[in-house]
């Protein structure tokens, strides 16, 4: 039997970086990488194929990322693991041994069991090239899109399928688009950008049937009403890949992904698993939580590469950083928002600043960017944060999830070491993040 | 005799905050602020007047940020301070009590004692309206420029001297530009970008006389070469202004600033110092170091306003952060550059890391970005970084000046819990703080 000393099942934001770290922490080791993708995508890229890039093939990940590390890799699949003899047999009928196993499968778009789904021009965001393709191929054709949900990836691919001139409507069964990680401030200004647009936003609202006799002709809301359509697209959600594990016996847990441990190992310690495949616990209530996010999957992957042979990299948990951007406004958000933080049983001390994303006003391309942020109030500890603004919001929102991992206090941010410069940043006077922050700490000591 | 409670002597990047966050803090005290300037310029916008705003009036701290927290507005200077009855008189005679002074006189541009240098159209950065309503008259009349010095504010003014057309030497005395705070990687980048845009870098070179009858017409350097030029402008640094602290015999420091402990109070208890004026503790080695920034002012406000009548917040000393641009070119450094690191008596570890500002490399507009991160072998922890790139840039080094305030190690931030997003950042898996500090990491352990 063929052995391998660090096998990796997956390989895209979570197997890749996992590959890349175990090499650069056991430089001799024999690492192999199996995967049944020809070609990976970049999987946030994915929505900006449609109307900015342009196509999948410019959207990829390339192989040299694992060539360079000397990183084996085996285009076939994983189709079981005989734990006690640690070994794989792959859909292709090979088996190879393990001293280490590392699960990073992903997830797949959940598609909602209402009539009509299976029609023709009926999509999701798989991530697989040619299916994307055909994807291109069917808007080419349209004229009116709709967008089954209205989180992250329902918002970006109206967004993009707008740029392209296609008459867009998002139907989202909550009150609000992106409802689940902004606070309602957020949300609205979303919906107003999308609108803005030419986006139409059907909040509160289902599909109860996609219409058509063969390919797609609109879709019937809830209500009764029927909107055109030539294409649908449904964005309600991930699952985990799990069965892999589960035909495995390894542990589940409570959000259908596979349970682990600080370590990112699974109930076996010889396996480990990450990205969206692995179980999250929140970095604040050491509880499960649904997060799926590439940034979380190369994060884990570079806690689950150090350990596999010895345990150097503890995973805290998950705080969730989230940005994205309708037009030239980016909307990020990172941790707790408000009525989060308050069903979590915090009390938290709101602290808001507004200004410039540049210094003076009057400089060139100046934009508002505005810092909302969730304190303890019974620590002072900051426990969330969401930003809106300008291109730069993307690494606002960085330093505040950074203040967070490092459990910074309303006093400790209002006296934070920043820089600035008139092209690049607001005043250092008018600094959002130090004025929210001293705003709160006032709020906190009354 | 008229008394107050709170009285801060100077109203630009130090006196401003000060009086917002003892306004914050001591909400029924009485607060006043003299200062000399009818209108005051934002420190950092000065040289973008002359290039990019187009008047000094576009680049003004409106007095509404006094008025709306209810402080009062003298126009007048402290010209003495009578300790023993804590009592100022100013240049108008007016006798004002205090019960806590706060001095923030700032600094001024340090003239060379060169011939020549008294010529019509020789010019300094003077933060003062009038003044650099002067300069803009002169640049108009001029053809040629030559800027004594390649720092930052000589870079800068060259800069934007050029986007008007004219032509702009530098003469550095150093070998490189910016040699004091860039790596030299960074340098001469910096140089390059500069010449790409038609300004010529005169490094390793002295200007030993300004010629000229009444007004110049060009300089003379060490070498004896003559350069043609209608105007000189001169950026060699500032001195702190410390008359007035002299003169009531508070104690001056080495780097001839007003000496203040970690509170930032004087020598004397009821009397504070921050800003340009005040003495400087590096983060690092807690010795006097001879930063002069405007972020570093208002952090310095921030925690002498939190101080006055009991002692909140403390100054750990500064990290310095730095930022600017060339065209669209942003170079930015944190902390300790890896020979200062050296010259501090650490054992420096280099990490590096290059890639693409957005992701994938084909979203529009995508720039490179550097980052080289400085760790001390012996613990691991952060000491400094560069980042080179596109307008991100200024918030990325504030991701990183976050990170040495709590000193974080290659271990935590190779785990960072960043955000991602296409148009926004580098993707998770190049993201370049991570990767230079799992760079640093592997080096550390081998």
């Amino acid at each position: 039997m063929e052995k391998t000393e660090v096998l990796i099942a997956g390989g895209s934001a979570a197997g890749i970086p996992a590959g890349i770290t175990a090499r650069r922490q056991y430089e001799h080791a024999r690492i192999t990488l199996i995967r049944r993708e020809k070609q990976v995508l970049v999987p946030c890229g994915i929505p900006y194929i449609f109307g900015t890039i342009g196509s999948p093939e410019k959207n990829l990940l390339p192989d040299a990322l694992l060539s360079k590390n000397n990183i084996e890799l085996i285009l076939d699949e994983v189709a079981s693991i005989d734990r006690s003899n640690k070994a794989v047999v792959t859909s292709n009928g090979k088996t190879m041994g393990y001293e280490r196993l590392i699960l990073a499968t992903g997830s797949t778009p959940i598609v909602p069991r209402i009539p009509g789904v299976e029609l023709k021009n009926v999509f999701t965001a798989r991530k697989d090239v040619e299916y994307l393709n055909g994807l291109s191929k069917a808007l080419e054709g349209a004229k009116d899109v709709v967008v089954i949900g209205g989180g992250f990836i329902g918002v970006e691919f109206a967004d993009e399928f707008r740029k392209r001139g296609l008459g867009v409507t998002i139907v989202e069964m909550l009150p609000h688009c992106l409802q689940l990680v902004y606070e309602e401030e957020l949300c609205s200004l979303a919906e107003k950008k999308l609108s803005e647009r030419g986006v139409n936003v059907r909040a509160d609202s289902g599909v109860d049937a996609i219409l058509g006799s063969e390919k797609v002709e609109g879709v019937r809301l809830r209500t009764g009403e029927e909107l055109r359509a030539d294409l649908v697209f449904v964005a309600i959600g991930v699952t985990p890949n799990t069965k892999l594990a589960e035909a495995a016996g390894l542990t589940i847990g409570p959000t259908k992904a596979i349970g682990v441990d600080e370590y990112m190992r699974t109930s076996d310690e010889a396996i480990f698993a990450i990205g969206d495949c692995a179980e999250k616990i929140s970095f604040f209530t050491k509880q499960p939580v649904a997060l799926r996010l590439a940034s979380i999957a190369t994060r884990e992957a570079r806690i689950a590469g150090a350990n596999l042979f010895q345990l150097r990299r503890r995973n805290e948990g998950a705080i969730g950083t989230f940005s994205s951007t309708i037009g030239d406004s980016a909307m990020c958000a990172v941790g707790l928002a408000e009525k989060v933080a308050r069903e979590a049983r915090y009390e938290p001390i709101i602290g808001m600043a507004v200004g410039p994303d540049k210094h003076p006003g009057s400089m060139p391309n100046t934009l508002e960017m505005k810092v909302k942020l969730v304190f303890d109030k019974a620590t002072g500890v900051l426990l969330g944060g969401q930003v809106y603004g300008g291109l730069t919001s993307g690494e606002v929102v960085n330093i505040l999830a950074t203040m967070i991992q490092k459990r910074m206090t309303t006093n400790e941010i209002a006296t934070f070491q920043l820089g600035t410069h008139p092209t690049l940043t607001c005043s250092p006077i008018a600094y959002q993040i130090v004025n929210a922050a001293e705003d709160a700490e006032v709020k906190r000591s009354r």
